[in-house]
């Protein structure tokens, strides 16, 4: 829900921000300029959700029927109220909208937010913490930071993975090849110092640490089989031109 | 980072959100419009990132003396290349930074994105999630969005909380030397490419995918400036024994 919106363009960020997102339902609260073009522009493709907002005259209007109401908030208030991070906000949104319970999400005027009667219509407040040096959000800005963690959360909560799911090939993501196994991995390695041999560029009288740095940088990527047959691939056709001057693999 | 940008108001945008979020390093590769009004006006307050932006003609330009590149990526590549959610590429973000090395996150264009070579700069590409009826989100937003995961991030990790640490010599783990940045390793990969057709392994009349998996594989790796030196150390022997074949370089 937005309230008293001054500019429609921001109308259409937040319609685009929260069709992104996998949201739609709108609320419009007493819109400066409604229906306007740029608020149909600024949407892009989420002009269904802009055609589709409703538009009432008051927030009381807007919120019935609500079970849980989250007002955004970006001053420290005289008196606390119960906060949530958009983290928490969002996690909280998704148990209770799977719970059948209506959601209600209210962001302020562009220039002064919330009135204090209606952030105390809220069951929570939310803020979006900010850089010390600039702490006010465009309204568009804030609509995609609280929508981006609804739809995290939701993402979350239906995986029901446990948590903030790692990095790297290595792990749970989808990966093209297979991943070379240890018997690969010391057929390369055995191929890779031969090579070095051949060609000059390891001495094995004087080893220093140049195959535990190989060892190492290679083993830290894990592999998959076809980036082992493409590095062999390369050995081999060195070991051919290093053979065709008759110097001895080592 | 932001590729040849089509509209200066995302520009503006864009600074508004990183400034809000506690970021102020902002280039611009080829922009279409700048400097230009809109990109103030979009700003709001963060006009002095705007006017501090640095204006460069090509990525390499703007990618020089990175040490950790992040690409934004919205599609399925057809060669998989090690991903990040938004949250866990704020926290290595945090991570490299607070290990004092140069991060670079590189948003493409509007309409098209990063190109598939822009891509393969990369260490790692984020994908943001999006609800299934419309992916495609305002350039604003997406910074908005990365900007929002780096200060959730640094918050959290200057809290002392522990961390869910992902993966990888890179990140948190103290290391012996230093890692390659981005130009080592631009040199690294000409000079891989150009060997590999001097031994005639590769040709570059048909190269299926050859270049783009070994740039997968080293930039997954995360090299550091030795292991960059002893592989072009190899591959310096390799280029000597060809040229006594009298084979010319690639």
């Amino acid at each position: 829900m937005l309230v008293e919106t001054t500019h429609p363009g921001n109308i259409g960020a937040a319609a685009r921000a929260m069709k992104n997102m996998g949201v739609s339902r709108l609320y419009l609260v007493k819109p400066r300029m409604f229906p306007d073009e740029k608020a149909i522009w600024r949407s892009a493709s989420a002009e269904d959700v802009v055609h589709g907002a409703t538009v009432v005259e008051t927030l009381e209007e807007a919120l019935q029927g609500c079970h849980l109401i989250i007002g955004t908030s970006a001053r420290d208030r005289r008196i606390p109220w119960p906060m949530l991070n958009p983290r928490a906000c969002g996690e909280k949104i998704v148990a209770e909208h799977n719970n059948g319970h209506e959601v209600a999400i209210v962001f302020g005027r562009e220039a002064h937010g919330l009135k204090n009667e209606e952030l105390q219509k809220c069951h929570f407040h939310v803020n979006i913490p900010t850089g010390e040096s600039y702490s006010s959000l465009n309204l568009g800005m804030a609509v995609q930071v609280i929508a981006y963690e609804i739809l995290q959360s939701s993402l979350h909560q239906s995986s029901g993975s446990s948590q903030e799911s790692p990095v790297g090939p290595s792990e749970d993501q989808p990966w093209d090849m297979e991943y070379a196994d240890a018997e690969a991995m010391e057929h390369f390695f055995t191929h890779l110092e031969q090579t070095l041999i051949q060609v000059e560029f390891h001495d094995p009288e004087n080893p220093r640490q140049l195959l535990t740095r190989l060892r190492r940088l290679f083993n830290r990527i894990r592999m998959d089989q076809m980036e082992v047959n493409i590095l062999r691939g390369f050995l081999t056709s060195v070991n051919k031109l290093a053979n065709k001057m008759k110097i001895p693999p080592g």
